[in-house]
């Protein structure tokens, strides 16, 4: 059980990152992302990382490598479910998310991502 | 990160299970659960198991437990993304969902709640 599912929600795909990423496990994400996005043609993706307790530079940076690849396919990227904690690392480390936006949950990423495609059309 | 996150997408649930389940992280979810329903007030509960390649009877009683206590609530459960290998186990274990729904997949799931909520009002 290694791979992340990525879940399909109407036009928008959900990725649940519960498990701690290894370095393969991140690359194999992206691939089955960028899969995903092409095969489904859908309009965002939703990283909820509402039980990542840890992140190193590693993990900061996939979320712009993930933003950069959907926006490749047209499509936008808001990572959710931040825990302050993992935040303050974030600060810390000195790492910005690039283009990725971000929410306080899964409903309010939601509405973003609509939002934008709305505004696209 | 042995918690299973429960996402919330409207007022439905949802709870994408990644990891192999042990005794006790079915019971925490099953208490995580009972815990958002009844705090949310959400009409129904999709459980995606696209993730899931292995099955025994005690998981298979949680699909059971869960609708059984989501009902308490006036909540339906929806079992999501299940594999064909479960699918065949499940039915040589002799194990019945009970009262749970299936289906293919999310959307299809989210569909059939909506369907049963508007039904019920």
């Amino acid at each position: 059980m290694e791979r992340i599912p990525i879940l399909e929600i109407g036009d928008i795909l959900l990725v649940s990152i519960q498990v701690d990423l290894e370095d393969q496990s991140v690359l194999t994400l992206q691939e089955d992302l960028a899969e995903k996005i092409s095969s489904t043609g859908a309009s965002g993706v939703v990283i909820d990382i509402s039980a990542v307790e840890i992140v190193d530079s590693f993990i900061g940076r996939m979320f712009a490598t993930i933003a950069s690849l959907s926006r490749l396919f047209d499509a936008d990227t808001v990572v959710v479910g931040m825990r302050p904690a993992v935040a303050i690392t974030l600060v810390e480390l000195g790492l910005t998310l690039g283009d990725v936006r971000t929410a306080l949950n899964l409903d309010k990423g939601m509405t973003i991502l609509r939002g934008l495609r709305a505004a696209r059309r």
